[in-house]
Formats: C-alpha cells, sequence, structure tokens
C-alpha cells in the first residue's frame, strides 16, 4: 500500500451541500407532481436526472474516502452522511417513479401532504449541512432538532394517511399502489432523521 | 479535538440490559394484544411508550459512545448492540400498529404463535446481555445458539402462516394487512439474530 | 485480550470466491425454476441447501476476521464483502422460496427475464472475486463496470415487469405475489453492485 504523505485536501462537506441542494430540487418537483399529476412522466425524468448525477457524486466521496488519508471528520461519519444523504434522493425519485409505473392518475391530498413534509424537511437537511461546513455547531444542532421534529410529524401524516387508505379506498390495486408510494415517501423521511444523527454525532464528538 | 485525557466511564451494557428488558416488557403486551384482540388502541399506546423511552435510551448510547474515548469493546460492536436492540423494538411496535391503523378486529392463530416465539426470543436476549454484562462467556453463548434456534423456529412458523394465509383468506386487502404485520414480526426475530451474532463475535474477540 | 502475535493466515478471498460459486450455482436452479415451473419443492430445497451451507462460510468468515489481528484488506470491507455477498444469496433464495410459499403455478416471461439476468450477474460477481484474489486489478475494475450495466438493465427489466403486472393482471391476489417476488429478484441484483461497490472501493485504496 502506497501511503500517501501528502494527502489531496477533498472537500467532503460542499459535496454534502451539493447533495442537499439535489435533493430540494428533487423534492420541489415531486411536490409539483403530486399537487398537479400532469405531465408525469415529464417530472420522473426530471427527479431520474437528478438522482442520477447524485449517484455519480455519492460515487465520488466514497472513492475519495478510501483515497484521501487524512479526513476532517471520522471516516465511518463521511461514509454515513454520503449514504444517508443518497438514499434520501433514492426513496424520493422511487415515490415519484411509482406514481408512473403503477399508472396511478389522481392524488391524493394526504400524500400531497407527505411529500411537502419531505420537501420542507430537505430544506432544513441543506441547511444543517451548511451550517457543519461553517461549524456553526449550535445552529446545525438546532436544525437536527427540527429534522427530528418534522419526522415525527411526516410519521403521523403516514400513519394517519395509511388508516384513510385503508377505510376509503374498496379497490385492494389502488391501496397495494398507494401502500407502497407513501412508504417510500415515508422511509425518505426516515433517512433525513439518520443525516441528522449523524449531524449531532459529529458535532458531539468535536464540539 | 479536545481529547478526553480522563475518559468518563459509561456503562454500556447495563444500557443493553435496560434495551432488553424494555423488549420484554413491550413483547408481553403484544402477545397480550394478539390473543385477546380487546382494548387495542390502550396496548398499542403502551408499547409506544416503551419504544419511546427506549430511543432515548439508544439515542444516548449512541451519544455517548461519540463522546467516550475509551470502550469496555469494540465501538462498532457497541454500535451494532445499540441499533439491533432498538431495531427489534421498533418492529415490535410497527407490528402492533398496524393491528390499529388496519382495524384489524381479528386474530390469527400463525399471527399469535408469531408473537410469543418473538417474546421468547426477547427473554433469551435479555439473559444474553446480562450474562455479557457479568463476562459468563459460556453462558452467553449458549444464549445465541438458544436465539438461533429460536429464530429458525419463527421463520417457520412465518412461512407456514404466510402460506396459510394465501390458502384460507380472499380477501385481499386482508391479506395485504397480515402480510405485513407477520413480516414485522418476523424481522424483529430476525434483528434478534443479529444481536446473537454481535454478541457471539465480541466473545469470540475477547475471550 | 490476548493479542495473537502470530496471525493465522485467514485466506478470506477464497472464502469470498466459493461464496460467489455457491450463487452462480443457486442462480442456475432459480433460472431453471422459472423457465420450467417444474418440480418446485425439489429446485427449492436445493437452492435452500446452498443458501444455508453459505450462511455457515459466511458466518465462519465474521468469526475469523473478529479473531484476526491482520488482514490482507480494510476489515470493514471483508465484513461488507461477506455481508453482500450472503445477501445475494438470502434474496436469490427468497426469490424462489416466495413461489413454493404462494403456490405460483405459473411463471411470468419478464420474471424469468430478470432471474437469468441476476444469473448473468452471479457469474461476473464470481470472476470478480477471482481476479481480486489474483490481484488482476484492471480486470477486476472491469466486472465492476459490467456488474453495475447488468444492474442497470436489470432495474429496466424489473420496472417494466412492475407496470406489465399492473396493466395485465386483474387479480390483486397475483399481483401481490408476483410484486414480491420480482422485488426479491431486483434486490438480489442490487446487492450484486454493493459487491462491485466494495471491491473498487478496495482496488482504489490499494492500486
Amino acid at each position: 500500500m502506497a501511503i500517501r504523505f501528502f494527502p489531496k485536501e477533498v472537500d467532503f462537506f460542499s459535496q454534502f451541500e451539493k447533495a442537499g441542494s439535489n435533493t430540494i430540487e428533487a423534492a420541489n418537483i415531486l411536490v409539483e407532481l403530486f399537487e398537479r399529476f400532469e405531465n408525469i412522466d415529464d417530472h420522473i425524468k426530471r427527479i431520474h436526472d437528478i438522482e442520477h448525477a447524485n449517484d455519480d457524486l455519492t460515487h465520488e466521496v466514497m472513492q475519495q474516502l478510501g483515497q484521501t488519508f487524512v479526513t476532517p471528520i471520522d471516516r465511518e461519519d463521511i461514509h454515513a452522511l454520503a449514504s444517508s444523504l443518497d438514499d434520501v434522493l433514492d426513496l424520493l425519485w422511487a415515490a415519484g417513479d411509482r406514481v408512473a409505473l403503477f399508472k396511478v392518475t389522481q392524488g391524493r391530498p394526504g400524500a400531497t401532504a407527505l411529500a411537502r413534509s419531505l420537501q420542507e424537511n430537505t430544506i432544513v437537511v441543506h441547511r444543517a449541512m451548511q451550517e457543519l461546513r461553517r461549524k456553526k455547531y449550535a445552529a446545525a444542532l438546532e436544525s437536527c432538532i427540527e429534522i427530528n421534529r418534522l419526522e415525527n410529524a411526516a410519521d403521523e401524516l403516514f400513519r394517519k394517511e395509511i388508516a384513510a387508505l385503508f377505510t376509503q379506498e374498496k379497490d385492494p390495486i389502488l391501496i397495494i399502489k398507494w401502500k407502497e408510494i407513501l412508504e417510500h415517501l415515508e422511509l425518505a423521511t426516515d433517512k433525513c432523521e439518520d443525516v441528522a444523527n449523524t449531524i449531532e454525532s459529529v458535532i458531539l464528538k468535536y464540539a
């Protein structure tokens, strides 16, 4: 193994911030899709392009992590942040993609509310990444609390909407479709919480 | 980074034991729920309170792990134990919660049997955590074998009950509901096995 | 803790190669099952025996990893490779097992195509493990690219087949069954990609 005595500086924090802004952008398109149910394939394609670009970014972070000798924070935390940020976008994309695959033609207010809650959460996740990069630790911890609050609220939205789906809907095939879309949205907010937990743990280690 | 020269002692093993006893308590309520199908919301609330308290405990373990310089066992093993123990309780709670969300009004003997098997497994998991804390390694390894045996038995129960569900039940919506409840129960026992695998690996490292 | 001053040599790479060949063998039986839909229980039993033997192999790798003081590549990479290889086989087995559990009596061409794509991928995964062991890094990186290409193709097959399932099939119970079988096949190819990502990261670290 050739140890790198002069490690190149890799700016992981900027990459995380970029992943955060990618996620906001995709969430904006997803909310538009859920609100209007028009030009579905076009919306899906745009989310897919962002998701694809973010895959490349995540891949780059992971490769640079393997080749970098000195890292600004623990390696496993860089790995965890890159993975969770990527998971948010993957699940957000999957939620939208299911709308197209299942040929769903009409929205549900509860699902739109859940998509909006996810959108709100991606904004706070992005802000937390900015705060982490600028070493504004107190602000970043506040953002983590906000991410957790939004995740709890999303969980309640999810549970109410699942209960409503089974009460209101009699077509089992439509239940299968919406249940899966809602689950992907809820998992995406779970991954926002994973991001917050890692940020919090990083700050408590070094502050 | 400010290195802590005088690390405070964190008693991770007591925290794991507490997580183990939380899980037994929740499993007892779940079995009661599956056996009687009465006061469902009350049972769910009690499980939720335990799950919530355990979330706080897990969070505490993770934060202390980040701030502790010397750990009694490898950091990744502490992380793995805390995560898996938390996952058992999360999935156990989710299984019960689905009963309420889906407004299921009647039990299935196969599901009750699976819940009882999980209950039995939580007792052995808790015992294994006690044995690990008291450095009774031979006994702890025996408990791990028992956890694996119970997990295999639960897997067979799960597979038989899924087959029975699709054979006996003609209502697709009821199939969707019970399939998900059964899957959560089965995943909870999988996580018991994850706990056992980590305990075993810890003992083989240090014994 | 008794440090091993004379660590026994553990040949992790041979174990990974063996896991790879186990996976090919199981994939061959799965494809036969999907093509013919005959002697289903017999096919499932043969896949299960391979899956079981591979569980033992993975367990052995993990225990040896805990007891080995010096490892040829980073410990977390050995852990990741052993886990992902095991996951491929677990999910492949689960896909086949669902056919038996759900008493599915007739195949779907799209599912067979997905199983064949997985079979193709297991061959490249096995080749990549051989190349890694023989330090043929350029060839191994080429194999990783091929695994990624196959995974993308499988993802497209999966999405088309899910769309077709919901368009063609009117029986919700059959949709539930096939959706789950297809998901397991698709997850198995995802895990092939995880293997490729770890191999790539290992090579970039040491090359």
